[in-house]
């Protein structure tokens, strides 16, 4: 068997010929992060051949410039029958995810849930013509004879030529006797003109699918000649400065000026990830000649420097829902100024494009008469529940508990972020992990709903999220008529002190779940259904991922119903946003669904407070709600 | 009677009540300029009213500013029944015309070939429209309630906002209870929307013509709710220093960044004339919601940023002769940056669209069959010839002599330019006057003519244009080969030099005249006519204003037909400017006539060369042409 050593920490392993060397190394401890737990989607166990011979395949899933120095993924790489020397490079704290080459390539592309068979029909086509030669006798202009040459090819339509087209347009006809390469975006019944090269250039034809969160902005670099998504990259939406969530941003804005700072904060967000993307692929930002956007209804007014203010007091009437094209230009969006830039169509305030892009990824609007429902866990939570017949939204203010904020010890899912929680039923003890396998640093949405969902299950808290005063625990202290809960001692922590949750902690959480069952459930109650009618219930949002769904039944989020029955589509928002770039079908079938989506204003609602109130216990003041848990408490 | 005082000079004079005060300095001797002749339209005879009262309508025709300091234009007042001390101002000479408040306002309006009833229907329209308020039921956006309103009074079609209007949209609806004005263009079956105001503002709604002249640029500033002429301004193009004529222009554009200074300097002069227009009537620029712009192929090209370099060489192939729609922004013109700006299309290199313009002001192209011809004599020359059935168009190269262009002692028709001149047939002395009764400084194009004619009359010229070598006189004087005339001796010059013209000067003279007519000539013989068959001619541009006919004629410039089939249109193209913006029958005669114009190209017809020959002559080599000059000569 050859022998693998891997540097610096010198640790040494026998292992059979066509071992992964990710199982190499974790069997001869040798730690290497592996966050996706060797998927080949993290891109995190990075490793460099000092000697030997292996059999890798990152090519595509590592930048360029890493492979050339040496550098191939773990997880993707085997051991051949030679010995091997594996440098392990030294970890750099990774606190952002800056220009992180996101984990979701392979997911979003082979996923479920991505439609089988894409009819290719991006936004904008690129094509070659050779236009004739100007004449003396036919007093045709150039742009006369461009108009001409086009039109023989698609028929009598209006051509579209904006300014810096046509200042091009002398020059590149003259270089390679007319031989041009035309890039352009056909709609009704014109053709606009966003790129006009010498020669033959339709090879590289590229396109951006963004995706504007409240807290990540997520870029996805696609070949549109193939519709391949190059690459995906995301980075924190540099707006987070200016508030957290989607109300202290509207806030935020309606001070002078600071409309303008938050689109110039998510620009330079959306510009630097773009620019990273193509940097990678040797190409020019230029090279990008459409551009299709989703995010929720603020968003995209802060995108467009629309003031949101209206958005949040009644009638909570925005500017706009549905967005006109807008070039690159317009919009700010540093690729082909010409560039068309769609944005996926809002049905409400608070059900924006995201929504519309993310159902493409779903059943929910097809032809069928099953009933599903989609759900999107957020600050905000989205839901839309309906099936070819009749498609309802509403939303709810979850509170940014999920997403770490507003709980002591509470952080995104990231590097350190306790994500996983068992508590011993008789010492009260956590047995705890991390994203990354380090030191805790806090805890996440994921382990916070893991925590909850434990203390309850081991009696440590009550259904009304009080912890249990009769029984002794090391890991349960009070302060006055509070208590908190300790996961993690202060040695055990990165930060040097202890990864804490108080009770005030659990009545957030609770009021975010209450938050999100209740809309489901009054949602389902405005049509006359109830869980149990439901065929599928699809999660989307990155919150979602690493979601327990057992656990989250047990606290009450999700209904009790059977896990099969659960979804997880991840980023169904950027999903659907490549789904209208590279396909005229899923274009139409967006605005058909926004068209056909009847929004619902729960804070209007009457019922809506009532059903709220019931849902704020473990699981819910109705525990004929969750029978299964019930049984699972009786056994 | 009252006595008039004039000062600084103290001249006095005793007229009876109602004298016109330019009457009144004229008996007195007291020098008031008045190049127009007390027409009223120079603006030249400024005076201020020191003591005493007077009737005077100066209102309109001086700035409001020099009105408010209380000068009057003395022409247009009438002495009372008092005394009156009368203040002169210093003449400062003019050399530029900077910002003359133009002289053609009223001849613009007034003229006999304006049309009589023009239908009132501007590029943009402005009206006052109620928007409901926004309600939580109906789901509806802003731009969605907005469109809706529209929409009920225009029918259901498409209506656009641009982005800077969309932002704008949210606050401005929200102040007066909805109730808005709306400016927009309508165009197909699509209503684009460049304005949107808070009340009631129709009263104010502005547009401007502009024509660009190689050498000049005018801007006429309309008020479209009326499409009263408010003022005419005019500048020299600021390109002037980049190049006489189109040709260097062309020439200059070839090296790196030029093509972009040329653009700077031509928008800087128009934005400087509607900057001062504006202020002179106290409105801002960006109330300006449409532009209609006129100008040659190659201004048109320099002006959007267009290389024009390929116009110069054969096959003479402009980027572009119709102009899309493009806004204000776009283009660089600084007015409301929404507004829509309309260019002039033209009908090829060298019939640009400062002649589509210009025809609209003729009967050239209505339903007529009497054949007419039209006639822009400039640097280039550029003639139409037609009626109902055809429409025939070339250019030729005349050269700037006629703009005092390559003629030593030339000039433009500025102050101190010799306008006229009659030559004594025994001495040879010549009998001169200049624009503004000064000491002259220069020849200007009509000065020419008319010299050249009068030398002819009096044989000091041959048919050749050579000076009499056998006759003796004090004025002309020969070196070497060559003779020169002196038109005005040193002493009585301004400049302190001889004001003379060479037998140089009268070749070029010569060759500029027989360029234009051989052109005539030529494009009327394509189509089977000759000039007889004409029924007007129409002359337009700067020069023709102070053409006197007979002496066109005994030069040859212009064919021997009565005096009373030649038309003086003055700036037809700015004339035609105004109609496209203020008539959408004037937008569609425009692009009817550009579209049935036919161009023909004169460089490359093999008899264009014969025919120029022929003209090379004064009147021509064939004097059969000109019988009526025959039947002088004899006399």
């Amino acid at each position: 068997m050859p022998l693998v050593v891997f540097k610096p920490s010198q640790k040494t392993i026998d292992v059979l010929p066509g071992t992964e060397l990710l199982e190499a190394a974790r069997k001869g401890n040798a730690e290497i992060d592996s966050p996706c737990g060797g998927k080949g989607t993290c891109c995190k166990c990075i490793v460099r051949v000092i000697a030997g011979e292996v059999d890798s395949d990152s090519l595509g899933l590592l930048p360029k410039s890493a492979i050339d120095a040496g550098y191939l993924l773990a997880c993707r790489t085997k051991v051949k029958d030679t010995p091997l020397t594996i440098e392990i490079p030294e970890r750099e704290e990774i606190t952002g995810g800056k220009f992180v080459e996101a984990a979701d390539d392979a997911f979003l592309v082979h996923q479920e849930f991505l439609p089988k068979d894409i009819k290719l029909n991006p936004l904008t086509k690129k094509w070659h013509i050779t236009v004739p030669e100007p004449q003396l006798e036919d007093g045709l202009s150039d742009i006369d004879r461009l108009t001409r040459t086009i039109q023989k090819e698609i028929g009598d339509q209006e051509i579209i030529f904006p300014l810096s087209i046509i200042r091009k347009i002398a020059d590149t006809l003259r270089v390679e006797n007319g031989k041009v390469t035309i890039t352009a975006i056909h709609e009704k019944d014109r053709l606009t003109v966003v790129g006009l090269e010498t020669g033959l250039h339709t090879a590289t034809h590229h396109g951006v699918a963004i995706d504007i969160g409240t807290t990540t902005v997520a870029v996805q670099l696609i070949d549109l000649s193939t519709s391949r998504i190059i690459s995906t990259l995301t980075d924190y939406n540099n707006q987070l400065t200016c508030g957290l969530d989607v109300i202290s941003r509207i806030n935020y804005a309606r001070k002078p000026d600071r409309l303008e700072e938050l689109r110039n904060h998510v620009l330079k967000t959306i510009n630097n990830l773009i620019k990273q993307a193509v940097k990678n692929q040797s190409i020019k930002p230029e090279g990008i000649s459409s551009a299709v956007i989703s995010g929720n209804t603020t968003m995209i007014h802060l995108l467009l420097g629309l003031k949101p203010e209206y958005i949040r007091f009644e009638p909570y009437t925005p500017t706009l829902l549905a967005v006109p094209y807008f070039t690159a230009g317009h919009v700010g969006i540093e690729i082909n100024p010409e560039a068309r830039v769609q944005i996926s169509p809002a049905v409400g305030s608070y059900v924006g494009g995201d929504i519309t892009a993310g159902l493409l990824c779903t059943d929910i609007a097809n032809d069928s008469e099953e009933v599903n429902l989609f759900l999107d866990i957020g600050t905000n939570g989205e839901l839309v529940v309906g099936n070819r017949d009749f498609l309802l939204a509403c939303a709810c203010s979850a509170g940014p508990a999920f997403e770490g904020g507003g709980i002591k010890c509470g952080m995104r899912a990231a590097f350190g972020a306790i994500e996983g929680v068992e508590v011993n039923g008789e010492t009260g003890k956590a047995c705890y992990w991390t994203i990354g396998n380090v030191k805790p640093k806090g805890i996440c949405g994921s382990g916070i709903i893991s925590l909850l969902a434990n203390l309850f299950l081991t009696s440590w808290i009550d259904a009304a999220g009080k912890l249990n005063r009769e029984r002794n625990s090391l890991y349960i202290q009070f302060e006055g008529r509070h208590a908190k809960y300790i996961i993690a001692p202060a040695e055990e922590s990165s930060t040097g002190e202890p990864i804490t949750i108080s009770e005030i902690d659990i009545e957030n959480i609770i009021r975010a779940k209450a938050a999100i069952y209740s809309a489901c459930s009054l949602m389902l109650k405005q049509v006359g259904l109830n869980f149990n009618d439901l065929a599928n219930i699809y999660i989307a949002g990155g919150f979602g991922r690493f979601i327990d769904l057992e656990k989250a039944i047990v606290i009450g989020l999700l209904p009790d119903m059977p896990l099969e029955k659960f979804k997880y589509i991840g980023n169904a928002s950027l999903m659907g946003t490549y789904l209208v770039l590279v396909s005229k079908e899923y274009r139409q079938r967006q605005h058909e669904i926004a068209r056909r989506i009847t929004y619902m204003e729960l804070s209007t609602d009457p019922s809506y407070m009532e059903q709220y109130t019931g849902a704020l216990f473990l699981p819910h003041t109705d525990v004929f709600r969750f029978p299964s848990l019930q049984a699972k408490l009786k056994k």
